[in-house]
């Protein structure tokens, strides 16, 4: 990298009139800029339709390989879980308009509000915020997380945008993304209790799991292991909900009083904040407790 | 931030048969996620039409208020600046069809090139890869910019995607920018030395430099204060330009000789790395000198 | 015009023999074709967003002259209303995922239903065949309102679609086009009487409508030439909306007796057919006594 | 088809007071009209990228039920092609940025020059303009080429938009048309002889061509039938290619003279009008004689 370096074509710097200059940077500036500007109509808009969820999906690059350079435990490293929770909790103070968020392993939906006006709706410079907002969090927080273990490269996160018309295709989304994290932590669960409880090899745990159903996976936990898959941490089974909820806080505040005397005296005020949870947002039950998030259909 | 908190939902753990969690996981696991999967269906393509050249361009986010936080020096801030051009080239490094990238300010366009296949050449996916890697590359390179002096909180960029059919209009767009800088800085210059030198306030400098033209403000820099304008950096004047370059380099490598015996010989190859120029790319100059960046337009 | 003539590059033909003619024609046949069929990758997908009502709108192209050549009569003409909506018909006939249709002066309105998936839900698929169905009939249905005034030049519609995700937006498109219609009917009945009956110019009328409210030109037309608006006709005040309702048709059938004989008996059957109304549409009577038209929104 | 029935709501027309008439057109005028036009919000924009040509092709819908219930002749029918390239001529001369159009069978590309901001670029517009002029003319001018043969329903067209950044690509694309009607029509010609003079059923030819190359096909027209498939008609190997050629016409005028007198004269003027060609465009020569149709590639 040799930022900084001098270039060849700029080295061979000549000494001009002032009159010279004007003629030169006449042209090369704002008239040519003005000439240059219709570069600007190749920009096309990509307005989300209006009245729709706004959901942004970040899939982190290469984790694969970033979990074994960073020797992420095996089958869930809680430091990176709630780093991936950290970051989108950055994300979402930073962007008001998301109501919702859920997570889970390398990945984290974001949920703007249908009536959202954030950036025009303008999709494009939606995901880029998100994606750059949490990727830039990810390593200011990873210490932490990590504490003195290093950061060994910047990781990259990619995102998409979708919309969903409707209050049912929205709430299907996060339960699609919740079955996700049910079916690939179980089965990671099982794969390395197998393998560090029970001594296979990775080969002979996959080869083992090949074609078992959910009940089997239960049940090889339970019979063999003595393990209650239910009883598994929540973060692991359920993944990581993040929502807006107001809060009643007390805080110091100086006032003047009549006699002009100023005194510290206790304040409470209400303040919106960012709450993680980890429960199921599949059935109605967590839905009917927060009935803010949607909004109403038929608007 | 509450990660890692236990959610009220999550608490009433019961405890099931295994004839239970059968059933429980069967229905909100593999048949359920298929359920759930037509939601899929609400992705959209945004395939890049071929041919074109692909422009991604990054602008920071409040950095504004981001420079003032940090101290960033008036006009131009050289740690800010290699940092920005740190992070595009680890952007380079990690998207290999990138073949020039341009940078002034708080912004760097990266142009792909025409014929990239990289990631199906989906928008979405290419501008959040770079806004995420450019990102988190901000913040994993700040110290070797800025030393001791802490980031405060992390930054944000957004992207847009921009698509270019022809060799003439991607180079006019790269101009467009750089005509830009060369706006931009004419007048921070000015502007900093009238303030800085010229001993006025902000709202005076602003004031004297209303209606002029680039001619007055190259007139006042040298009759006033003696700056030969094309003097300044280059760096400063025409911004930062990246692109590959094939070098030599010689390293060591130990080889097996036919005796037997293992020897260090110095070997020479060529290896592609990232360079950078802060010189004039308006011109026909530079892309005479580097014919590869373009690609054929009749193809 | 000269289809049909052979071109000059054409005449040169030579003889070949078969070995050539098969060269030939194997490079400039499939293995040609092969080698093109890469432009294939150009096409791009518009699939329309899932659940969300499809809107195609079509509007005259030029109709101002087109009724000023074929003579068409002031403020209405109910030929050309009639015609416009036979065509509209023959295009509901043909797309039967057309639920409702709403037309008026020179435009109409098709509502696909939102679980539609005629044509994958691809955009130029559906607008272009809805503009061509509407064309070609409206050039066949001609004779049928016009009789023996010929149509003097085939007429141009041009289209675009529109997504809506709820049924109140979707309502409200409809509410926004016949509100679109009583303001435009209202002010031409108006003007026309004051043109036909009043004996005013056209410059004249126009001038003294300026600034009116819809409460101004009741009156002048209530007051100056004892008309109720509310009497016209309702094709004119409320336009045309088309939708499908089942009827009992008795047709008469051929049936085979058990004694082999055949006989003619009438059968009742339940058919679709499209119906036209010329009623409010922005109130809610319409679409309680229509259930069938919207679908739900939460689904 | 009931338009002009009037419509059970529509019947009960209440008289209303010229005040309470005021009211009621108020609110649902003007003001009710401004309240619904968010809708308006809804439409996306589809601008066409700059500095690219734009294709819009259209395909025959059911042409093969179409051309059985019109007794189209086999394997090629000259009235169906020539109304093909006579509507085709007709959307030329409607939209003037047009500057060549392809066809064969039941299919038509036309192609806007690069630089075109008809409608603004937006192909919704375009492609809906050319679907919709297209089929009006379809019918308006089958009479000219089926003489009293009747249209027994109006057809439909669907159409799409596709860019083409480069001359190349975009020759590539005719190409790719060019060669489809050129392998689609020595496979009908062998197989209409095969059934016509050779007697085969159509099962029987079909079999009899199953896995044959092109050399083949011609060894049997040739051999078995004494056809030289090059001697064929020019708009059946060749399709239909339509161009805007400048002519010289001498036009009779009526001159006023000097001495007053009035006096017919012949005039030259050159006019531009559409010309048909059914010859070779995948080799460069039709691209020679016509240097006017594509534009630079590097502007």
């Amino acid at each position: 990298m040799l930022i900084g370096k001098t270039c060849r074509l700029g080295r061979r710097v000549r000494t001009y009139s002032v009159q010279h200059l004007a003629r030169l940077f006449t042209s090369s500036g704002n008239m040519a800029k003005s000439k240059f500007e219709y570069v600007r109509a190749f920009e096309t808009d990509d307005t989300c339709l209006r009245n729709c969820y706004i959901v942004v999906r970040l899939d982190g690059r290469n984790f694969h390989k970033f979990a074994a350079q960073h020797k992420f435990t095996k089958p869930n490293d809680d430091r990176a879980l709630g780093l991936m929770g950290r970051s989108a909790c950055s994300v979402m103070e930073e962007l008001e308009d998301i109501t919702i968020a859920y997570g889970q392993s390398d990945e984290f939906s974001f949920v703007f509000k249908r009536t959202s006006t954030w950036f025009k709706r303008r999709a494009s410079k939606l995901m880029t915020h998100v994606a750059s907002q949490f990727s830039s969090s990810f390593v200011f927080y990873w210490k932490e997380f990590f504490g003195e273990q290093p950061l060994l490269y910047p990781p990259g996160f990619d995102g998409r945008v979708i919309l969903y018309p409707s209050n049912r295709n929205l709430r299907d989304y996060l339960c699609w993304r919740q079955a996700d994290c049910h079916i690939n932590n179980l089965y990671n669960t099982v794969f390395w209790t197998l393998v560090q409880k029970g001594g296979l090899t990775t080969a002979q745990a996959e080869d083992r799991l090949k074609g078992t159903l959910a009940a089997d996976k239960n049940e090889i936990l339970f019979a063999e292991f003595d393990i209650n898959y239910n009883n598994e941490a929540a973060l692991h089974r359920k993944g990581t909900t993040l929502i807006w909820e107001k809060r009643d806080e007390t805080v110091t505040k100086c006032m003047k009083l009549l006699n002009k005397e100023e005194k510290d005296v206790p304040v409470t005020r209400s303040r919106r904040r960012v709450e993680a949870y980890h429960c199921d947002i599949i059935g109605d039950k967590f839905w009917e407790e927060h009935p803010d998030i949607l909004e109403d259909d038929n608007c």
